[in-house]
């Protein structure tokens, strides 16, 4: 007999606050047959701690893969999780069991998903349900718009070399710039480099208990920040000489 | 007697499909005093009809104040319909009314949100609720990541310059390319000279009943599109290498 094989569905839980999870996120970990994330050498993992309501209420009994990922910069360790983790969920998947992947904010925009989502693809149905980055939560929390008009956005990262980052910072109005524990120092040398100093707001752990908004990046500790840390980069002074002229 | 004053709450109801707002958003919006929105000039407003599960959800009665927003690209008339607008939004948060206005996608994301901020954060505690973009969104149609590893991101739109979008088409790895209607033929032009035709995907009213996927924008037609349609391009092939090599 053959069995129908199961869905693998990668959902997007948001930035952190748990009301920040869409109704249709809710919904597909709620009915799940299987619920995988990424787990710390704690076995704590972020995701499922942010969708814990939407667990708690589940329909029937839920098992769960918890892929641990060492948080080191070698990357052929990460490919070795990614590799068993997607047979662990491949096997649910062959008996027709759903999996629902949880990731923090959006699956497709520097999530784990997609390192899954490459392994099983050929294989199996695939579907995202997009989730609120912490890009979009991050203005939100500065109340300050990332796009008006005909500006221009880009988002970076602290892994991009300073030419890299010199030139986007250069060349566009608003700017992110993501995972900017490690690169800190160098970010803020950049930002004074390109004159964008004024311009940029640093964020950590955004909507959780220990969030940090410096509005005067001046005032930020020449030091190594947390991973889920970002420059937030905008055009206040232009936008104050449209509105008042 | 000193009345306190309203709350201005901006709340973004995501993309177009209705189980894509968030638990937050749904809550604010079926507990608001009163609701605000753009309509066209025959009075719909996709915004309402997005959250109008939530509406209907309301627990008491809901006030609303629809703002005209003509779709000419004059821009004193957009400034004249978002002045009168604050203004009458004004008037409820003095009065002590919570005022929720929803936007599509995400209040701060090319939002018309932004534009009555500006008019009201000084007089007035304002708030936004993030949403799905329809950046995300078009990523999770698409199944295809918007950004992995050292991968660098850009938004840009269909009102930039040639040079802009193709100094965006060379610099950045994936990029989306949002108000991509008038400036359809354009774009596919810039695709050519830049090389990426094939790393392009084209979409259209994503999340609605009439949503349009061209996966291979040589089959599009060389004409002006509708306003809400955008351009992904990611670096499929790059991907593609690095996974099998």
């Amino acid at each position: 007999m053959n069995v129908v094989k199961g869905r693998f569905i990668g959902v997007g839980v948001g930035p952190g606050d748990p009301e920040l999870l869409t109704v249709k996120a809710w919904r597909l970990i709620q009915s799940a047959d299987v619920l995988s994330f990424l787990t710390n050498d704690r076995g704590d993992s972020q995701a499922r701690s942010i969708a814990i309501d939407a667990i708690d209420a589940a329909i029937g009994v839920q098992k769960e893969i918890p892929i641990y990922m060492p948080m080191q910069n070698e990357r052929s360790l990460a490919n070795q999780a990614y590799d068993k983790g997607a047979e662990r969920i491949a096997k649910k998947l062959e008996k027709g069991l759903d999996v629902v992947f949880l990731c923090e904010g959006d699956p497709l925009f520097y999530g784990s998903f997609s390192y899954l989502l490459e392994r099983l693809e050929d294989r199996f149905e695939c579907q995202v349900v997009p989730g609120i980055t912490s890009v979009n939560a991050a203005a939100a929390t500065l109340l300050q718009p990332l796009t008006m008009l005909k500006e221009s956005f880009a988002v970076i990262n602290g892994r991009h070399s300073d030419e890299q980052i010199l030139a986007a910072l250069e060349q566009h109005d608003s700017l992110v710039i993501m995972k900017a524990g490690q690169a800190r120092i160098r970010i803020l040398d950049l930002l004074q480099k390109a004159g964008r100093a004024s311009d940029a707001q640093y964020l950590e752990y955004i909507g959780r208990d220990n969030q940090q908004i410096v509005s005067d990046v001046a005032e930020l500790e020449r030091a190594s920040g947390p991973y889920f840390s970002l420059f937030v980069i905008s055009p206040h002074d232009q936008r104050q000489r449209r509105l008042h002229k």
